[in-house]
């Protein structure tokens, strides 16, 4: 049975400019993890948060995560875990956001203060953090709001987990989270999970993510003199490091994005009649490809091949080389050890350790041919897992119905081609479903300058959040 | 008939703790003309170099060169010129040297203060600029003090040309020297040209030096999207520059050296049997080499290959990426526009535009076969041309009897790998013989840390700057 959101609806509309007030406070905290010095404010975001939670009703508490490991006394920020609402009769769903933000400088190009949310009049809500990820986060607290005001109770027991170092690598959430699932911890009773931080496809049509790639990232280093060496005095007397290294990365993929790896297309899951048949019905076109590019050089001319290039096939890039002449300028220098560095996202039914294998050996192999006296080192610098859902559980029926409810149009069911690290460590963790839902469009520039929310996106995705909770505890065990 | 010395060589020893004062007066200033917070030592060490000269009786003029382009308010170090002696039946002789230093810090790694002279037991003073090259240019002073001192007047008329500028492109120069060689200029009477700014091939025998290999210097620049792009989320839909890049690199030359590019190997002079016979004479091991390079990592099994290689055979090294990530750690950037820098080191007889030619036809032919959307550029950023000066003239059997004279053996005749460009920029204005007369041996570390001069190499070496100037004085026209 549908619930009647109605009264809901009609208190986040009327609570809407209390709601801005909300992201403008938190906005103005520039909580930017990867700066050592703003290290207090990053505190004082979760504060923030700590008090707007406990004047909602919320249990709040703010917990430890110790020191940074590498640096002295600075201490993590906490992981601020809430609760509202422990009915056994009820669902219990476990979201997840961070209030901390990525470094932004007015310098930057920033068209307004980064600081400040400004919002100009087309409803676009301007400031750092804004969608990423301060607005959903804020986001869950004003379904919470809106709820309270109208009286309405909550269908499900709600459990939050907010982490203030998403944006510099996590930093011992992994352990929390993991020590949080088990028995006795704080989220041992979620039923699923749901996680609000990533975007649209494009700018109109709602999606819920059901997969993401995973990335292995390799550094192939090659040494040779003991020192880097004058060019005008030993080229070509000496055997260089950088010519070895560029001929073994040159082997590694060509323009059109084919790995030439043997052994890592193998493993990719086939496609099968039905998946084949998604790709063309979702919104996407090339020009949003290219809008995103900023330039017309993507690999294929339509959508349905951009799109599974993008989520369900791997790929390699080559990201640089550490150690050689980088800078602007000329520099007549043979370096005398090169790291280049590279990644492979892997998609099912990849095994990490395998494409490790098959690296190594194919990356040993080409270097033998140049035979060099120069020494090679292939190393995997880190490994996270690719994930995927079934968008036909209970998690992602109820999340559909709610985006029907709200924006009036089924959701694309997507993938993504980037990491996010922690919906796998929640997958795991929890042993539940997962779901990605996402508030933000693709135009919102998060991690850019002039990085925005759009007005719509948050009052109608504090809808679209509060409408989740109520689907998700009328659907039926799927 | 041999000039009588032996009055000179007593005077030189005599004095050689002034001498070596002086040295220690030079090291303390610390004139590193690349630091512009340094400017002011460095036209410091210009007024040492005024005041010791006039002290010994020479002319001297401090030659403004204007501002520092591309700065703002702040002045080039002047050019000091000097002249010893005018006598219109003696030859006249223009030595050039360079009072600046490359950059310097203990905390670099220096083991003494890097601005402090600092002698060791063995006789190594070590010191920013010891060798490079402020001993060499106070040994042209040390030369006249003795002169004067024994009482003997100098055998030909000398002209000084002192700059500050050398370790950061010698700005200004090459004009500079064009006008005053030219007619009514102050190096208008030269007879031949001596720089001292170069080094030994090894530690125990002298050398004198007559070619340098020239530099071009590429820049292939390769760019697509718009702006960097987050590998997770096009990788596999895009092409990606640094493919290219390193796809068209990688075709320039192999492991062994071998430029890959047609047309290059073609212009090399061909190896006479005159001139193969001089590497095997040289004093020179694969030990050495490996000296140098720290390492087994040598191209060829033999010393003669090794020499050729170094000095007469054109080579190409791939020195980086600028654009690409190069720090340490990990990210997932595919890089918008990347551009990779290579030089060819040229030889006689190379024609720099003819070169220019077949890189650039090359590379775009290289580029064209991968079949990119991306957009290539490919340039020449800078030239300097090879130098080879004949070893039969004047000039320098003059300067081989000399060494004879000093050190009891006959110099080694070398060429060197890298350019100098302030010698073909003599040779032109001029129309003059130039000899490279070094000083200092190849464990010296200039533009290292620990730094150093030998005491031997500098009392000596002010004996053979002054004996090069009495044989100068009695060679025939050649
Ligand atoms: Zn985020
Ligand atoms: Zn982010
Ligand atoms: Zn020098
Ligand atoms: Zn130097």
């Amino acid at each position: 049975m549908a619930p009647n959101l109605d009264p809901y609806f009609k208190q986040v509309d009327k609570l809407s400019e209390s709601f801005i007030d909300r992201l403008r406070k938190a906005v103005a905290i520039p909580s930017v993890s990867a700066d050592d010095a703003r290290r207090q404010d990053v505190v004082k975001m979760s504060e923030f948060l700590v008090s707007e939670l406990q004047s909602l009703g919320a249990h709040v508490e703010s917990r430890p995560l110790g020191l940074q490991p590498g640096k002295k006394d600075l201490h993590l920020p906490p992981v601020i875990v809430a609760r509202h609402g422990s009915d056994p009769s009820k669902r219990t769903i476990l979201v997840y956001g961070h209030y901390d933000v990525q470094p932004a400088l007015k310098e930057d190009g920033w068209a307004t203060e980064p600081f400040t949310l400004s919002i100009d009049d087309k409803g676009r809500m301007y400031g750092r953090g804004s969608t990423d990820d301060k607005g959903p986060v804020l986001g869950w607290l004003n379904a919470i709001h809106a709820h309270r005001e109208a009286g309405i109770p909550l269908p499900v027991n709600l459990l939050m987990c907010f982490e203030g170092m998403e944006e510099y690598g996590s930093e011992g959430l992994d352990a929390f989270i993991e020590k949080e699932a088990a028995k006795g911890g704080f989220f041992a009773n979620a039923d699923a999970v749901c996680i609000s931080d990533n975007y649209w496809l494009g700018t109109q049509k709602p999606c819920l993510t059901y997969g993401l790639r995973g990335c292995n990232y390799y550094t192939i280093a090659i040494h040779g003199p003991g020192q880097d060496l004058h060019s005008g005095l030993f080229g070509g007397a000496t055997q260089e490091p950088m010519t070895d290294l560029t001929r073994v990365m040159a082997r590694l993929v060509d323009t059109a994005g084919q790995i030439q790896i043997p052994g890592i297309k193998e493993m990719v899951a086939p496609l099968t009649e039905e998946e084949k048949g998604i790709y063309g019905k979702i919104e996407y076109s090339m020009a949003n490809l290219h809008e995103s590019l900023g330039s017309e050089t993507g690999i294929f001319a339509d959508k349905e091949n951009t799109l599974m290039a993008r989520w369900r096939y791997p790929s390699l890039s080559i990201h640089g080389v550490e150690g050689a002449f980088s800078a602007p300028g000329a520099k007549t220098v043979i370096p005398a050890k090169v790291i280049g560095k590279f990644s492979i996202r892997t998609v099912p039914d990849m095994e990490s350790e395998k494409v490790d294998r098959c690296v190594f050996e194919y990356v040993k192999a080409e270097f033998a041919k140049l035979k060099s006296k120069n020494t090679l080192d292939v190393q995997l610098m880190h490994a996270g897992n690719w994930w995927v859902a079934s968008p036909k559980h209970w998690n992602y029926t109820a999340a559909g119905r709610a985006v029907e409810r709200v924006y009036g149009v089924q959701p694309d069911l997507t993938r993504e081609g980037g990491s996010i690290p922690v919906t796998l460590t929640f997958e795991k963790a929890t042993g539940k479903n997962v779901l990605l839902l996402p508030l933000g469009t693709s135009t919102d520039a998060a991690h850019s300058i002039n990085e925005k929310f759009d007005r719509r996106n948050y009052i109608e995705g504090t809808k679209l959040l509060g409408s989740y909770l109520h689907y998700v505890a009328e659907e039926e065990m799927g």
